[in-house]
């Protein structure tokens, strides 16, 4: 069975990264999957939160936002009529977790890399999109830090990237485009490094509950996936 | 080795359900996991969102929150001072997709079942204590509105229960006090129902990336937790 | 004349008591008057308000809210839609005035009393409930931070508490509940010491002016009723 | 004993009325007490709240702010930095309960009342000039409605006004200023007809709790301060 | 061709101003450009902004407010419900631009000047008679600072004048009331040095575009306005 | 005199222009004036505002953001912490106002057109550039809303385009990029019509006021740059 876009199962979507879009930021990338395009812009700041405060260590957080006009339907600019939305606080706790996870905060030193992921075009896996190219965006701020001097050694422990999975009319896809994902019965996300290790992953019936050798099949989709993008993206 | 208050690391806390706690709720239950203490109240709307007027199908939605003092530091109050918090948008979220997954929309029909998580007392995994007491004040609320003749059938398709579950100095225990959960490595959050499927799946790695077999203990210890816990809030 | 509960126009609701309910605060007590639940929470900061700095001088200050399904109709949690209510300003500066009319400031030393009154049920009386239930947490409270020797005196210098009294079809009740508020001409609200002084009376016409022999009946009544509760509660 | 600034015990501030300062309201008075002035406005909107629909009834209700630079240190505008503080909510409360317990909201009919009172001056006693001020700008509101026909018979059943009560130095002082106000052992407020009942009583112990016999002595004083009051603004 | 009330095309409306308007404030008048009022008060601050700190440099602020009778339908009052408009953010940055630009800031020293322009009443042209009334304010309070001996030199530099012009039905008007400003095809503020230099100039097609010539002459205007209103409260 | 980018005095930076960049928008392009880049997108929406309804009337409408690394230090997200900037109100009443004067609503027919101009990088010259750039990407909606049958005629009366010109270091230069900006003692924003009209000026003194020749050679400038402009947007 084919998808719509001719896609296999199992295949993820074009890759493009542009690196150092920006001029000002320490590192920034375009990244582009199918036709999600996600610019993320890394600021290192020279202070940490409170609760860091004399330990040393550094910290990594992030923020995510979708263009109003990102979307086939216009969505408001959130924070402007009405709160921020909640699928927001999610997107963006999963950013700056993952990345974490994957950064040695005390190598880091007591600087904070301030990730800013804004969506310029949507059409599925944005979460997933932007965990990829925060990650490679924040790498070339490291690069930029270390010829700075501003930090003495890589604090990059490892690579990461990110993709969706689902089940779709009761075949398990790899990495949705939006009409996949709003048809999907099941929705999951990874992020797992380089190593094949897990640092995050959510699964989530959309419908109705689903049995664990479902959850297994994507769990394998998204282990090849992962492989894949951080094939794609070391070039 | 025993757990700091002696239970076997496949133990659950001590539950006590309170059931029909509030005159006034359509359903509503104290819910009591060791010193966790949720008040889950359902209240019924004569009406739906807009997205699903003139559908036919109802809608169940949850908020949660915690009371100030229900931890050992006083956490304001939320919308006060200060937007809500990312976590507790999360966790409502997940409270309400949750209790969707076992109950078919169309048969509630026209309503909206509005969930409140209140937290009177905070000691880990109030996230999962909320959804399990939020689907037993939801049965309670449902039994009132069947003999109320607000609605005609049962609309809740399955038994529903979470548990948390997490890595602690390498060891994975079940059901984290405040303490465990503080000192875990990977944290998994595990919605399962009463016929062993999957709602929601979370896990999270908290410092370092984790091994595939340490998510399946995870996975093995919340599907026996959930068992236990169904088994108990039965009777 | 009988009430629809069956008591006397000067007859107090059944009161209890729970004190010590939650494990972390410096003082708490679950207080329940008929219906009327309100769950009382002291925490004890080591600091003071920006006028207070360096004066020596302690500091008390309240803040009150009612759990959405505390009442029959679901009312919105304050400060997530919309802003927090005027009743809701007006009730927690009266609780916070009332204690600090007991307390002598100075003998309290540089901390900040802060207490939390939340109304997990309501049946009328909330405000009168939330003083006097205050003031039991603050003085179980105190009696902790006697013992962790945060303070070396009580700073406490009477006993308090409030009660409500109202006009209903022409005649003064005590203690009204919610049915009996909803439909008072009058409705008066009184704090008052167990040396029998004022703290705070307020009295206001619900719908036409009334007399100030109705206003001399309502003082009758909250003087009595105020001496029955500090005797109940002081078991 | 004289007072600062000359005047009695007994003796309210000199007040002049300035009826129809704007040109576009309904009613507009400057009311000025001493150095205490209030711009009251009424405007009169072809609408009733929902909780009025279709009862023929209509509604009156205030709003209060002070003019940033009308203390003597400059106080921020309310709602742009910071949300509007619990005191102008009670004041504001205060001044539409108070109007409405002298206006036959029937005989009004389907309109709202809507009260502005803007202090361009503060020197104490803000609450009560805003309610005396208030009162005569909705006399003069209504005498428009009518010469337009817009209502059909005076729907204002009395005469109303407020003035405050406090103990200074152990002496009972009618109509505090700011400074009076500032050291005030108790301070009260009352609103009353000119038929001579009562319309809101608020008295409140600023340091330590009072007898009742000096609450009867600022009630004596306010009785007679209305009256003169009353008498001044008739003429 | 006479305008509406008897005016040429070029007179300015009748001017008065009442200096020393507040008891409190360093400087205020109440300024009345025909139906247009405009009370303005300055507040000095012994602090600067975070961006002068430790520069010596002063600093001059401004902000703007209807009061919501001043308009013929009430405006509701901004930052209660919705957020502060655009409008107002534009005219109080206007001012506060103005104003900096006429006086040394230097000179000024450490000291913020705060000006405050509520608008009692409004009849058009509510932002330049602001720009006029600041200023006569803002020079009253550098007397009052200068006599405090809180600044050595008077730091104002020119003195300073607004007015706006219009085309109306083809015709240049000076001084637009408000009828006049609703119906005009181009819509122009000027803001004007005693020395003939220029401070600030708006000029913006209502509907259509205009040409050169047309702004030529409303400049014209301007520069003859300000003469006159200049001269008028030198007095 | 050369300028740091070795620009003449009159000259306008490179300018190229995406058309269609975005899927899903009705119109949309990348603007690029220098290192200064709008994405600007174009939103059809069948409804008009409250004051339009039932007038046969469309309606034009902008909003305006700077991505947060935009800019050389990270700007907060506007509407997260802290409200929307007064700079930002300006700027997108300005783009709305600009668009409209050249577009005939009631050709246009009851829509509102909602121009989104997103800063995707900044470098002086962003509200220019967003007019600019706004008023191609609605000439390409126009033309798909023209395409699609929800329009019958075209709208567009005139072209459009917008330049900043300024006084630095006493010499007036044409479009000034950040650097410039920063060091101007006159800032100047010129919204003109490819048919020599004016649409909207706005010139300001940064530091002390202006002459009146000064305005007359930015002005000239302003003409010149916009006739180059709108023949290179032409191609």
């Amino acid at each position: 069975m084919r998808r719509p876009d001719g896609r296999a199962h199992d295949e993820v979507r074009p890759i493009t990264v542009q690196h150092g879009y920006l001029a000002h930021a320490e590192g920034s990338v375009l990244y582009r999957q199918g036709q999600t395009w996600v610019l993320c812009a890394v600021t290192a700041e020279a202070e940490v939160p409170p609760f860091l405060r004399d330990s040393g260590s550094g910290w990594i957080t992030a923020e995510y936002a979708m263009l109003p006009r990102s979307t086939a339907v216009r969505v408001p600019r959130e924070g402007r009529a009405g709160a921020v939305r909640g699928r927001t606080h999610e997107i963006q706790r999963l950013i700056g977790r993952s990345l974490r996870a994957v950064v040695d905060l005390e190598a880091l030193g007591p600087l904070t890399l301030r990730v800013d992921c804004d969506v310029l075009q949507a059409d599925g896996g944005t979460r997933t999109a932007s965990v990829t190219g925060a990650f490679l965006a924040l790498r070339d701020a490291v690069a930029t830090l270390l010829e700075q001097g501003r930090i003495d050694e890589d604090p990059v422990r490892d690579t990461l990237a990110a993709v969706s999975a689902g089940i779709v009319d009761g075949t398990a896809l790899l990495d949705l485009d939006y009409a996949e994902d709003a048809a999907a019965e099941v929705d999951a996300n990874f992020v797992l490094t380089g190593s094949g290790r897990l640092v995050e992953v959510q699964a989530t019936a959309e419908a109705a509950p689903f049995e664990w050798a479902e959850f297994e099949s994507l769990a394998a989709l998204a282990r090849f996936g992962v492989e894949v993008i951080l094939a794609r993206v070391a070039s």
